[in-house]
């Protein structure tokens, strides 16, 4: 087992989160003991939640001191769970490694900074996957250096860059990406596809993304409510209907929808304005897929149909796969 | 990390050899240290070759002590490693833990029994996924136990079941599948799908099975060799041509490959007569499946086509997957 084989544990738990930590980045991070035992293995699983380093450290800590749980329950937010850390700790990790997927922030931000933890814990080492270039975050590879604790850089950077490309995306303006059910046979119609828990995957990034787009055509032949019942307290995002036709009937459930705004136009361009933003439809929306809709998530059924499949062509990289339940999530890259 | 995390890497490593150490069991082994440090993880690759455990122990020891490497290389079979692992362990892996998928083995097969290097060497623990049931092989938990070395049984036992599933039907009487390659739209047909990496694994498995069974509409229309071109030495399978028509054009590229035995049947009995058999063949085949065949292995290619797909009601259970470059590799258990 070597650096590789731990740091892709690292950024295959960040995956889990991926979308849903927006608009923060999705990261992951492994502890390693003196003797080489993994520790923990965690990561940022949403805004305004503990970042990966602190989850992992709080982790590791209880999996060393059990009774340590019961001090960590006490905390109401990642600042005060923090700070129990700091207190807590006895040295339990002193010359222990931090595997992490993107470099420690150096920053207070919603939590005080991950490399000034790494730093406290006396860790003797911290790989890093990537660097983080973002003008406030930067600069936690110096503060490690600066208190004597080695660096490593680079150790599966380009899938770490991979696990951070709509981070950097929306970041900069815009991260798009179309979503669709599929059976193990191509099929995309005639029904519901993908199982509860796909849904209510879909139903969790709905309720995080800026703005929803859907075709026109989608719209008319399978009458969505396009909601978030799914999961508790989401927000139900703005939908865009792409149509040259701009009448539709308004009993369709999806404008019904509390505290929505519903466009219809035949123009992409307010869209690719917004941060984070889901494109859904069919085989024919995504044959016309503009070609700033950079990801292509496919919950695939565990069934093959008999009916006719969605017929296209088109390249896709897929950078990882998630099971839930009997279905799964291919997170993929568009080639061409 | 519990027992659970480090039987699945054991399993994970046997998953790779699947079919391929035939008429053996994929096995798969982890070594963690006193520490719990993870030293190794191998797997039986092939039959006449060295036990997971023996790759695991070998692997470990030099990890510990690079010096070995050159020893070890020494050896001409799994004989002489496993006579040089028991010579030159030095008491490395004393107290360590060993996370083995199936039952160690307690006889002299072609190999030394595999309890008896972990006794030896003086592991504290062997956790343990399945028992092996086999009159000549099991036994192997009680060589430990008499031996003052602790054992568990059951962790990820389904999973470790499902694995062996080939290795008990094929011994007793018959393991056959079905192989298709599709593309993400579930497109069979058309030229060639999968690339090269997942050819050359087919050509692998197709060196060591008993027969290939294949649909006369397939032959009329695809004219296969269905040769093992792709890899070294490999033995082109006996084919069965399963067609109420007798007659083919002998040009079919099939029919001219050397020591090759072709039967033409409207009959699959003589198949299920074979230990280990696998069907080729497109979606027609596939719909219209005998119930003895298990399991479907789907190589997928990353690319959605503009054709067709094959259209059926099947449903299946996805228990691995394996990546060859830009394919995938689906290990599949028929539902229904
Ligand atoms: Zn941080
Ligand atoms: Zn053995």
């Amino acid at each position: 087992m070597n650096d590789e084989f731990y740091m892709n544990l690292a950024i295959d738990e960040a995956w889990k989160y991926q979308f849903l930590t927006y608009p923060n980045p999705a990261v992951g991070c492994l502890i390693l003991s003196k003797n080489g035992e993994i520790l923990s293995c965690e990561a940022h699983q949403k805004a305004g939640m503990p970042h990966a380093e602190l989850n992992a450290v709080i982790s590791a800590l209880q999996r060393l001191n059990p009774n340590l749980k019961a001090v960590f329950k006490t905390a109401k937010n990642a600042n005060e769970l923090y700070a129990l850390a700091l207190q807590n700790h006895a040295n339990l990790l002193s010359g222990a490694r931090a595997y992490v997927s993107l470099e420690p922030c150096s920053h207070h931000g919603k939590t005080p900074p991950c490399a000034n933890l790494l730093k406290e814990l006396g860790f003797a080492k911290v790989i890093i996957a990537t660097k983080d270039v973002s003008e406030h975050a930067k600069g936690g590879e110096q503060v490690l250096n600066v208190a004597g604790i080695s660096t490593q850089i680079g150790v599966c950077k380009d899938r770490a860059d991979e696990l951070l490309e709509p981070f950097w995306a929306w970041s900069n303006g815009n991260f798009s990406f179309f979503k669709i059910a599929l059976t193990q046979n191509g099929v995309a119609s005639g029904g519901i596809i993908s199982n509860h828990a796909s849904r209510t995957h879909t139903h969790a990034i709905r309720s995080l993304v800026s703005l929803l787009v859907i075709g026109g055509n989608t719209v008319r032949t399978d009458r969505p409510t396009l909601d978030t019942r799914l999961i508790n307290g989401g927000k139900n995002p703005d939908v865009l209907i792409y149509s040259n036709e701009t009448k539709f009937d308004t009993s369709i459930p999806l404008f019904s929808i509390k505290d929505r705004k519903v466009t219809i136009s035949n123009s992409l361009e307010a869209a690719f304005e917004r941060h984070f933003v889901m494109f859904e439809g069919g085989g024919n929306a995504l044959s016309n897929l503009d070609k700033r809709v950079k990801w292509l998530l496919i919950y695939r059924s565990n069934e093959f149909k008999d009916a006719k499949n969605i017929s296209l062509n088109l390249k896709i990289k897929i950078m990882h796969r998630a099971e839930f339940d009997d279905n799964e999530l291919l997170w993929c890259k568009i080639i061409n």
